[in-house]
């Protein structure tokens, strides 16, 4: 045997442990749950639980083991209508607003067909070709992102139920200060931002180019609960001028007061239920709206994402308070670039110089939503250690909240 | 002991035993489904089924434990918020259109409060005076009320899932021809209607009172669905003439084609799954609006309600096909006044004259329903025998169709 | 000249002068707007003020001239599309919501259009048939009823203007006290109501048949401005109890507070602009929720159609305050049982015994509406005297309040 | 007099004449409009002309007059209300949807109020002070750009009539072939765009900065009617992989099947009515999402508005096809990089390096609007000559295409 076999080999390997552990930790997540709480969907932004560990499933079983295994039949072909989330290549599927019509099959069911594709795909590894296994790799990262959905939309579910009851007790973790807020100044003129092509990346953040840095300096730390406490107590929702117009519209017609899940008397609602705020931990649950709205009123504003990801290459994609195992999560100071809360920048989600989306129905992944959209920067108590990296590029509608979604300002120098 | 008292235990313990079967028999119909199946809402107009387990039992413990056992707290005061279902005396309550969100408490939990509930209305009944005693017969009614929407919002349920999957299998029964359909001749002058006093009636029901009826004859049995496919053949969707101006824009708007469950291939959908369509059978599943224009169609009108009630007081009003066990049911042919399908009348359900509400919450029952409905009259086969009468006033709006809802031609002689 | 034929020419004559009467008045009605106050469509209810001059000429043009007259050319054949209200007989027509969008042609050319048609139909009068005769008697009454829709709906324009100008000064009417309010009982037993067929009557007023009267009486008067004013001051509109579900649902939504056009202040828009509410004027621009919870509040019932109209019968049905000129109009103290208010009932607008709508496309003129729509007895004061009878059918539906509809009580005897 | 006095009043003059020969185009455009024209609204995008007429002029007389002439009197202060367009700061005002519903003041009306006002600022320009001035030259431009809205919303006026009226006769113009489509290359590195301050400029036109371009070429026309049909002929809006994900959902809801106001006969509506498609000129009324999808059928991309300004600053921005004079306008082929259709970019509307909105009132007037927007680039054929420029920022949201809207390719190179 060959060097260069004996490599593909550990490769397959380490690709093929990967992907049981990721796996097993979405599995992992589903465990506090019901199969009611795991099955409805408590608005059109959110999936039912279930509907992500059906759809996870549906990726791999469809673009690895239909695409590349011959004789591989589906579990159930009839399934592929129900949990196709939007790949138009793919035909026709459940309306989105739909997904939480569907009781059977049921949350066993639905493990049955994770432990068969699982079999399946591990059986197959080593006979699969460099493309197949880019899709394995792509159904990974694809799975990590609906982990991190996965729980805020179980916030979402059980947040729609007036018991408010909890998803999972939360760890207990030291409360610590948050720390003065301080100015980083940041490069100026023509730097490289983008993927660097080592390591995995979405097409979304390719190619690598230059980008031009106006002067700035960015905060140390992200915008506190108790800071956003300042804001309100400001009336910052009620002054028109610190808004923009269809932020002020939004405000004005869903009459915001405050984060999404905060209530007026210092508590908010949590995947471990309601809990007292700690002024410390930044803040979460805010729209880009809120965002822009806080930055103008703090004489500061967000950062680009190019300012932003200049700076947070310097910092440890994999450290700060990200998700390592199953449980509640909760964004708490203390942390770093990455980790606690997304950080909205000033930047519309558009494609980067030279783009071009990944060949075949996976090319539906990213670039077509590039329109309506503002991108996010770095991690989030939710993000699974190790899926995020500095030219990461999360994007989100203005209005969105659901999602751990904070702030951290910037400002020219 | 007096015969006088003793008659009155014999009545508690009746009362007891009709609720003890009644409330067993909507614990049978829930045995088919799943905590998740029990829980979503498919629509506005249907609620979950646990919902339905629940609320049945919120009323008892409510109007009759709370109200009169003294002592007796009741299991979660929290889930009063989300099972009462329009009681605007007993406060603010969750928004219907959000009881698929409930997931806690879970089916069984559910089950846990009935069995608590059930334990201790059967203790207390021996203690109970004439008015709480009044309400457990009104819950029992009630709760029939729900066994019947139970079945039809399940229906409406798994109607919703693509898959199409079966509630129960469905008993067989051998089909038989539809009877030729005979026009028999009504009374006519001053008859009385309305409920006799004799038996237990909805405060709608009454008073007795006089009715004035024109020269008329009622149809023999009920529209089946090979007459309705005639209507559909004839082009009955397409012909504005034939329909009321609100149902036409209700055809259009909707894009009607047919009755709700209906396919093109000749099939339907039913609590067993997909069927054939028996075309001897009662057609079921039409709107009020439907059943106008085909009686147009067919160069008859709908029978009024006093009509109706005038000839099937020489009926057997338990007779026909009604719910005995649970199961999936079905109209067939075959049946009588009772039974299979609920006969849309041309009548709008409007007070009798002198009707006064019955007192206290439980007043809020019937009246303030009476605007923008239709009577209905009859039962079907899902109405659990012995609940309907001559004098009962079924009432939907006349776009509802999930009910079984059919067709018994009138004209005029 | 045989004096059979004398009378025919007699008949027509008379018949040609009461068509320019009608056809005159609703010019002068419109004399005191502009091109634009007569284009606009305020809301869906209602329709513009050019629409309406416009709709009856096509009315006169489509079924009088084109039907009867040959070689009758339309003076603008595309002018159907615009000017068709719902005659689904006469093909696709523009959305009802549309109406506002017709500035051409302009309010002089529809002046122009209507002088045409008035001169064709004048002309050709003395060669009709008998069957286009009763189509212009029909289009006689047919434009009366859009001269009162004209003033409401320019009522409604003026309104939306936060200008709030008048369309017309009120006539001085020196203002009464409201008389007192007594009981008048009513017959009971069989009566006969509908059309008796001397004069004309609109198909849904026929046939005469029997009617069953229970004891009652009915109030002498219509609820007054001042007697509203009491109701709201003693919460009538935040019980819950006095309301039909679905009028505490409407009351609810729209944050219902008072009669439409009221003012906090004591005031209320009316065609003369913003005025000093007459306390004993009766109460107009009231929903059917609104009359039915008053009734409830004061302890008493909305009158049956039946009812009403054998009680009417007796009073003046050309009496009253109702409409004798054109120029601004406003409910006043000292009436009788026509004009002022039309009179919610509490009877739905279905059809009577054995009727039949008339043949052709004028069919759809009141049959197609037996739904969803609550019958009003009387006339008010934007009625053109002679219009209206005691077996005449208004009907709206029972949330419509930009209508003059108020309440006249009934009891139990 | 010293000659910077002399000079001042010279600048004043100036000002002065040019304020006076914009507000008489305004006039000139509403010449052909009926009263009823000038006050419809077609759709909640749209204003009616008479507003614009209006608003401009409560621009001048709130900003300049009230702001900086002592003892001026509005001439009826209610209209601010109805006037105002959205800056919070002026107080409340009229919702957007219901501007249609303003009969009166009638068009003459505010012609009086325009003749009022001009006179005052004419009057009052030789004791005007700088700040004053300054807001005068912004009422020039904000009046042209109402004029070119004018012209757009008035089209859409009289394209919501079935009639399809003409606004104007179109001046005739010789038609011209489409010139060869070539690839011109653009700079690229570092350049600077944004206003370089000589001359009047909108406050998000800067600061000048600098702006990195990518290696690129830019088409040396746009986008043809005849190239359009191509694209439609091949299918281009029913392959969901040509489209961004929301426009793809908007094109399937609203059943988009080509460019507004084109009909499937080859004509398209235009403001001299229904005419012939001229295949050579470029095409207008596309969405930024159309013209997205366009371009990736060709192959290309849209200019970001960095490459679009770089280049279009050699070209003159007073050149071709623009607005004139009064009259109806339609692009044609043969023009250059202003004029004809406004260019949709690649780039959100977003705010420049160092952006700080202008001081007051009037600091609404662009910065709050950088969200949900796609900038355009250059002119239109009803942008008044002279209006735009290099640096102009036109802005709209991706789904608009009642502007004169079109596509210039650009791709990398």
């Amino acid at each position: 045997m060959k060097a260069e076999q004996r490599q593909g080999i550990e490769e397959h390997r380490s690709l093929g442990e990967r992907l049981q552990a990721t796996r097993a930790l979405t599995l992992a997540l589903a465990e506090p749950l019901s199969d009611a709480d795991a099955t409805i969907q408590p608005n059109i932004d959110a999936s039912p639980a279930k509907w992500h560990l059906a759809h996870t499933t549906w990726f791999l079983e469809t673009f690895v083991l239909r695409d590349h295994v011959p004789g591989y039949g589906p579990v159930d072909e009839r399934w592929a209508f129900l949990f196709n989330s939007y790949y138009e290549g793919e035909g026709a599927r459940l309306e989105r607003g739909r997904r939480g019509m569907i009781t059977r099959p049921s949350l066993d069911e639905v493990r049955g067909w994770r432990a068969r594709v699982d079999e399946a795909v591990q059986e197959s590894l080593p006979t699969l070709g460099a493309e197949a296994l880019t899709l394995i790799e792509l159904g990974i990262h694809h799975e990590q992102q609906h982990q991190e959905l996965f729980l805020t939309d179980i916030l979402s579910t059980f947040a729609a139920n007036p018991l408010e009851p909890a998803y999972a007790a939360l760890p207990l973790r030291e409360r610590v200060a948050a720390a003065p807020m301080a100015w980083l100044p940041g490069r100026d003129g023509v730097v490289e931002i983008g993927t660097d092509g080592r390591g995995f990346a979405f097409d979304c953040e390719g190619p690598r180019h230059r980008a031009l840095l106006h002067p700035h300096a960015l905060a140390s730390r992200c915008v506190s609960n108790g800071e956003w406490q300042e804001f309100i107590a400001d009336g910052g929702y009620d002054k028109a001028g610190l808004w923009l117009s269809e932020g002020w519209d939004w405000v004005s017609r869903e009459g915001i007061r405050g984060p999404l899940y905060w209530n007026k008397d210092g508590s908010h609602f949590t995947l471990a239920g309601r809990r007292e705020r700690d002024p410390a931990a930044p803040v979460a649950h805010v729209s880009y709206y809120e965002a822009d709205a806080f930055a103008r009123w703090a004489g500061a504003r967000l950062p680009t994402e190019a300012e932003w990801e200049d700076r947070a290459r310097l910092a440890d994609a994999a450290g700060g308070h990200q998700l390592d195992r199953a449980g509640a999560v909760l964004p708490a100071a203390g942390g770093d670039w990455f980790g606690d809360v997304w950080n909205w920048t000033g930047s519309a989600y558009l494609s980067y110089p030279g783009f071009r989306p990944a060949e075949g129905t996976v090319g539906e992944y990213n670039g077509k939503f590039m329109s309506g959209q503002m991108v996010l920067k770095g991690a989030s108590c939710a993000t699974p250690r190790g899926h995020s990296r500095a030219s990461y590029r999360n994007f989100f509608p203005p209005a969105a909240r659901w999602q751990f979604t904070g702030v951290r300002l910037a400002r020219d120098v």
